[in-house]
């Protein structure tokens, strides 16, 4: 098995991205995820060029990791000074690693248009730069930035700064397709006559996404030598994203034979992927290779009976192996089976041909007419079978509630909930304030309903989430509101949707308590 | 310059997303679009499986497409019956189309275990079905589904199959990687070998994306021969997706010299992806390959002054080629050049250094800690720039407003939004209900505005979006909404932050009526 390294750059290239700013704790947190994941590198940041990036690295010169290996990335010098002098290059130092990173110009573009100066002065630079951080005992790690760009334009020169970087004393070289624009044969013919021309048997690699082709790229070159492969986690980064190293290491390891990270590991990267879309507050994309929600969802009726004979049938591998499941969708496209497949995975037993199962289908169908989507609302989805085979006792009669949002003169903002229930025979009226209408009427739910239920203090809403269905309707558009929520033992969701954002979120609250005095319920009955 | 053919199922595969799920009227929309873009081949859908797809064939024997030709879908013909007795293949002929797709089964396994036939009984399938069609006079597109895995797994067997196709008067072979699990090394040498013991010069691919590779495998094809390609618009699909054309299309014709669609149709690209993620009611991913709203934005200051110097410097191509445009992210990041060089882009003329940059510059970091995020905003951006240098009158003054959303006992929910404010020194205090507590509120503010600024019913609010920012806040959480408002000239959004959503709507409803008066009092000050 070939071993290839990971290099991660989710906090530094990764940050690039349109919507993403970490704070100090976010970084820490990834740092420690990845680190408990098993990745080789993580690139720290530029210390120089900001200051949280510094304290990261001071915060884990205190606190070691137990893996990786925290990478400081910087660039080559300043053409006004020395290498010795140069700000960015001492702040590398100061970061107290094993290794280092900076990248230098290849492309004769760069040099000429951008840092405007003579391409031989680059070529000395790059040396001065690299030779300075060598010389202070650190492994450098050579970023040839738009290396195939560069190749493209001047092969004589692009050599030339390379090979300047590497009698230097880099460690490694890694060719980065900066601008994401190279095409996989490109990049394979350009290293075949490179490693020739420079000697070297192994390299890195950094790619970009704007063809979609990081991922081939990226893996397409450990074929050709390279054993250090440079990406973020889930693909963040500038413009169309860095190398998605999720999808990288799945491949790598489960369809190439490679060593990554260890095989129990790899059955943590769906986790690993959610968490860092959660840290960054990016959507997690269904459709992510291997981690994705719907990575191994199954909706054509054709496709789930096959499943349901081999796995194989219509799954490039077995979901767990990376720490997913499957999952069949419960749609107007996929018919009875499916239901009855689902409601399986629910413990309840249907019978295709049963009354009950045919007015679950109908009912299912009207809703989704309606925007509902169970998929995505397990909870509720549970909770809607449960009614139907009446194996379900009303917890509570809602009798009304009202809520009012108030900004007045003085601009204070007041959102108040009143709410009135029927628990066990007794009429509840009360009333509570919160932050914006939803938590007020949260807090006046779990309010009136405390001293019937306390164990509803045992759970808490983790995740909520709006969606407007028919976007185009303006302010009186639908919407779908998917509540998560938690206590010690699992995670439900439950789903709402009105025309109305507090109703939908009436609703999806509802179900949400609803689900959790269920669970109590069996439990007590169990016990 | 080598002409590849398109062959579009965003129709058919891409309704197996989960998600997805079209109207009549969708298909109708999507295929007249697809039609005007260029595509070669529509796959309409399954006339067989679905009445929705029948009637779609039947509206397109009416009304004449322009240039694409719409295809129908099935299956080899059902072992219990004859080709010329199989409602499926019927199903295709009653289409009356030129061209007929069906697919048929490759891999040992899927005939053993999911048919449940005899290995040889599949071939004779294979051979009856495609000559039936070929008979009736259809040119019949075989899709080999599995073909990779079948191939690998039984290289003879596979063969057998496709071999039955070609003989039986098949006008195209199309290799498909039904499960999106073979890498590119793996196809590139089987499909060497297949030509070979075919002997085939052309053929088509059909790849899915479960290993995030369809596109690397699809275009990869090409050199080999390929020149029919299988997608979906934005990779829509079962799974991970299917090979995304949009980035397929984009790629062939500006990267690999290939001739699919006119130059002038590869500009509309961009539109064409919006509006298939709208009519698919699909989130348009903002990295997505040359289309996405980030797929040309810079946000390191470092990239930004580069490409204010030559956009080569981190642009693979001019985003105008596909439609799309060049933009600068206002980040924290960013620092000030380019806070100057967007204001530019609105036409304000900042200095660098002057105090008034320096105050909008730290208002804008100051927001976007609160929440905010001006790149999906730049009407409320305008007009931040515009309150900082005093170029605004405020229009009215907000005295408060108050929403009641109320459940009463009969089960009737009302929503009610009363507003106070001053408009020209004059006092408006009045009610309006709505579907919900932001069209109630938007509701009234039009008509307390009213009579002072009529024009104003000019304008529409044509999307409404709602984020939770930080979800784990659970209804307490932090929402962002944004508004996208319209008239007969443009588009502008418009932003709201707030724990209070009916106050971050608010706000973005503010903004979207102030950024209108504002565009008109300017019209009349010119006039």
């Amino acid at each position: 098995m070939k071993k290839v390294f990971i290099y991660d750059t989710t906090l530094r290239d990764g940050s690039q991205t349109e919507g993403i700013s970490y704070s100090l704790q976010d970084k820490i947190n990834i740092t420690q995820r990845l680190d408990d994941f098993g990745i080789d590198f993580i690139e720290g940041g530029w210390p120089f060029s900001n200051p949280k990036d510094k304290a990261l690295f001071d915060y884990f010169q205190k606190n070691r990791l137990k893996k990786s290996k925290l990478v400081p990335f910087g660039s080559t010098a300043h053409p006004s000074n020395p290498a010795a002098k140069d700000k960015n290059l001492l702040s590398l130092l100061a970061a107290e690693t094993e290794n280092v990173t900076i990248f230098g110009k290849t492309w004769d573009l760069h040099v000429k248009e951008v840092l405007k100066i003579k391409l031989e002065d680059n070529v000395k630079i790059i040396a001065d730069s690299v030779g300075f951080l060598n010389k202070k005992g650190r492994n450098v790690f050579y970023d040839a930035e738009h290396f195939f760009d560069g190749y493209k334009a001047n092969k004589e020169y692009a050599l030339k700064t390379v090979k300047a970087a590497l009698d230097a004393g880099a460690g490694l070289i890694i060719f980065c397709d900066t601008n994401g624009g190279s095409l996989p044969w490109e990049i394979q013919e350009i290293i075949a006559e490179v490693k020739l021309a420079l000697s070297i048997k192994n390299f890195g690699i950094h790619c970009h996404n704007d063809l979609g082709l990081a991922v081939a790229n990226s893996i397409s070159s450990v074929n050709y030598g390279c054993n250090h492969i440079q990406g973020t986690i889930n693909g963040y980064g500038e413009r169309c994203g860095n190398a998605d190293l999720v999808t990288i290491i799945s491949a790598l390891q489960l369809k190439m034979n490679c060593s990554v990270v260890s095989a129990k590991k790899i059955e943590e990267i769906t986790k690993l992927s959610y968490y860092v879309s959660e840290v960054c507050n990016m959507v997690h994309h269904d459709n992510h290779p291997f981690v994705g929600k719907s990575a191994f969802s199954h909706k054509g009726g054709i496709h789930i009976d096959a499943v349901i004979k081999n796995p194989l049938a219509y799954e490039h591998i077995d979901p767990a192996l990376v720490g997913n499941k499957r999952s069949f969708v419960v749609s107007e496209l996929a018919g009875k089976s499916t239901l009855v497949a689902k409601a399986k995975e629910l413990e309840f037993d249907l019978d295709k041909k049963s009354p009950e199962t045919k007015k679950i289908y109908n009912l299912i169908q009207e809703l989704e007419r309606q925007g509902y989507q169970f998929e995505a609302a397990e909870g509720s989805f549970k909770l809607l079978l449960q009614r139907t085979f009446n194996k379900y006792k009303t917890f509570f009669e809602l009798l009304g509630f009202r809520v009012i949002i108030e900004k007045r003169e003085d601009n204070r903002l007041i959102s108040e909930a009143t709410i009135k229930l029927k628990v066990e025979g007794k009429l509840e009226h009360t009333a509570a304030e919160g932050d914006g209408p939803v938590n007020a009427l949260d807090n006046a739910l779990r309010k009136a309903l405390d001293k019937f239920y306390p164990v509803l203090s045992t759970m808490r809403l983790a995740d909520f989430k709006v969606r407007v269905l028919n976007a185009t309707g303006g302010t009186a558009a639908k919407v779908r509101v998917l509540i998560e929520s938690q206590d010690a033992d699992e995670a439900w969701s439950t789903i709402g949707v009105s025309e109305n954002m507090i109703e939908a979120s009436w609703h999806a609250l509802v179900d949400s308590v609803e689900y959790k005095l269920l669970k109590e319920q069996k439990k007590k009955t169990k016990g």
